[in-house]
C-alpha cells in the first residue's frame, strides 16, 4: 500500500556539539520517505532546484520512492536550512531559512498518486497541505505534522487542515502552543477536538505520547550512547510510524502502539549520524533487532 | 524487614504556578518514610527542633515509623526550605535554606536500629551518610541519594560514601555533574565504577532510568492531568523503590524493574498535592490500582 508524502527537500547546514556539516541532504520529505521506505512504497510530492544532485534522486528511486510528484525548477535553488544545537539536542536554533523554490511551490499530484490510501502531510504551509489533500480521492488515513511557525502565522488555515486529518504528530511545545494548555493530557484532548482522532506528542530524547479514543500510551525514546544530530528525527519517527501502519494495514489500538515503537526506532537510527546517512543502508533485520532491543529496554518483567 | 532511613525533617515553603504553601511538613526523611511505609517498617534517624508539631510525629508512628532515632533539640528550630517552581516543574529554585538544628546534627543509631537490613541514606552531607552507615552491623542493601550541592562542595567525601553504596539514586543533571559525562549511558557507567552496582537516574516528569550489571531499563513517568507540587517526588520515588525491594526481599533484575514502577507510582501520588498530603491516607488497593494504570499506559501490546 503506497503512502503519499508531501514535504520539503532541502540542503541542511547543521552544527552540533559533535561536529558540523554543510549542505547535507535533508528536508521532511526526504527523512520521512527514507524511513518509511523500509515498510511501504512512497509517492513523493515536493520541489527542488536544479542544484539538487541527481544521485540523491536516484537513491530515492532505488528505495522504492516514486518521484512522479517531484518538481525540478530550472534556474532556481533548493530550499536551505541552517541550524545549530547545544547539548540539549531537543532544541534547534534556526540560523537561516532560504525558501528558494519553496516560495512558489504549488504541489500537483500525478494521476497515479490520487488513489493513495495513506497520506503524510509533512510540515509545510497548512494551505498547501489542504491543497494536496484535496487532490487525493478517498484516503484511508491522513497524518500531518506542523510547527510553531504555522501555529503563529497561519492558525486559521491550520485549523481548517486539521479538520481533515486523522493523526497529528507534533512536539511538546507545539502541542502546548496549539492548544493553549500546559498539561499534555489536556493539550491532547483540546487538539483532538480540532479534528484529529489520534494525537502523537513527540518529546525528543524523552520519548513520545499517543492519545486516541479512550487510551493514552507513553514510551521513552531509545537510549543511545551516541547521538550525533537530531535533525530529521521527527520526520523519521513519522516515517516509521506511518510506514508500519501502512504495512500492517491496521490502525487499531495495538497497531498504533507498535507503530510508535517503529517510529521510535527509525528516529533512533536517524540521530546517529548527520543527514539521513545512517538510514541509507539499513536492513529489515537491523530494524527488527533494534525493535527487540527497545522492547528489552522497556520491558517491565 | 525494616528500612533504616536517615534524612531531613523540614518545614517547606513552596510556590508553584498552581498555588503556594507556607511551612508545610517536608524533608527527605518524611517523604521517603511515608512512601515506604506502605511496604515496610521504617527506622527513622533525623533531627527536629522543638517547633516541630507533635501530631506530625504521631502520624509517622501510626504509619509504622519507629522514631527511636529522632533527636528533638530543645530551644532550636527545625530545618527550613523555601523554594519556587515555574511551569517546568522539573527545576526547583531554592529561595532560602535555614539549616537550624541540622547544622550540628550528629546522627546516632539506637541499639535496635543497628541490625537494619535495608538502609536509605537520603540527601544529606556525605560524611554524615558514612557516619550512619558505620553504625549498621551488616546491611543487605544500602541505597543513597545526593545533590549538586554535595557534588560541588564535598566530592571527596561523597566518593568515599559511594564506595559503600549498592544503589545510587540521583537526577539527570546530578548524574552528568558527578560523572563529567553528558550522555547518560556513559554517565551511569562512570558512576557504577565509583561503587554503586545500581544507578537510578530520575528525570522528573520524563521518567527514570535504571542501570545495573548487563542491563538498562527505561520507563516514562505516570502521566497526570494535575501536577501540583513536585517537592519530595524524588524521595517518594525512593520510598516506593526501596520499600518494594524490602517487601519482596529480592534484588534481581526483575525486582529492580518492578521497584522502579512502584517508585514511579509513589512519586505520582506525591506530586498531586502540597507536602505529603496525598500520601497520608492511601490504601494498598489505591497503590496497586495505579500500578495497573501505569502498566496499561506503558504496555506495548
Amino acid at each position: 500500500m503506497s503512502i503519499l508524502c508531501v514535504g520539503s527537500m532541502a540542503f541542511d547546514s547543521v552544527e552540533t556539539p559533535f561536529g558540523r556539516v554543510d549542505k547535507a541532504l535533508g528536508g521532511s520529505a526526504n527523512f520521512f520517505s527514507i524511513a518509511a521506505s523500509y515498510f511501504s512504497k512512497i509517492n513523493l510530492v515536493g520541489v527542488v532546484g536544479e542544484d539538487y544532485p541527481i544521485d540523491a534522486l536516484e537513491f530515492l528511486t532505488s528505495r522504492g520512492v516514486d518521484l512522479g510528484g517531484l518538481q525540478i525548477i530550472k534556474g532556481s535553488d533548493t530550499f536551505i536550512w541552517k541550524g545549530k544545537y547545544g547539548y540539549d539536542l531537543n532544541e534547534a536554533q534556526t540560523l537561516t531559512t532560504c525558501l528558494n523554490v519553496f516560495e512558489h511551490f504549488e504541489p500537483e499530484l500525478p494521476e497515479g498518486f490520487r488513489s493513495s490510501q495513506f497520506v503524510f502531510l509533512a510540515n509545510i504551509d497548512p494551505d498547501l497541505q489542504k491543497h494536496v489533500l484535496g487532490q487525493v480521492d478517498s484516503p484511508k488515513l491522513v497524518a500531518c505534522d506542523t510547527m510553531n511557525f504555522w501555529i503563529n502565522r497561519k492558525l486559521d488555515g491550520l485549523k481548517e487542515t486539521l479538520k481533515l486529518v486523522d493523526i497529528l504528530l507534533l512536539n511538546e511545545s507545539e502541542a502546548r502552543q496549539l492548544s493553549g494548555e500546559y498539561n499534555l493530557v489536556r493539550a491532547a484532548r483540546a487538539i483532538r477536538q480540532m479534528g484529529p482522532d489520534v494525537v502523537v506528542i513527540k518529546r525528543g530524547e524523552y520519548g513520545s505520547l499517543l492519545f486516541d479514543e479512550g487510551q493514552i500510551f507513553s514510551i521513552p525514546a531509545m537510549l543511545l550512547e551516541e547521538v550525533f544530530d537530531p535533525t530529521g528525527a521527527g520526520d523519521s519517527f513519522a516515517g516509521g510510524f506511518i510506514g508500519y501502519l501502512a504495512e500492517s494495514k491496521n490502525i487499531d489500538h495495538d497497531s498504533l502502539r507498535m507503530a510508535v515503537v517503529y517510529g521510535t526506532v527509525m528516529a533512533s537510527f536517524s540521530v546517529e549520524d548527520f543527514s539521513f546517512n545512517r538510514m541509507k543502508n539499513l536492513s529489515r533485520e537491523e530494524i527488527e533487532s533494534r525493535v527487540e532491543a527497545f522492547l528489552s529496554l522497556t520491558d517491565i518483567k
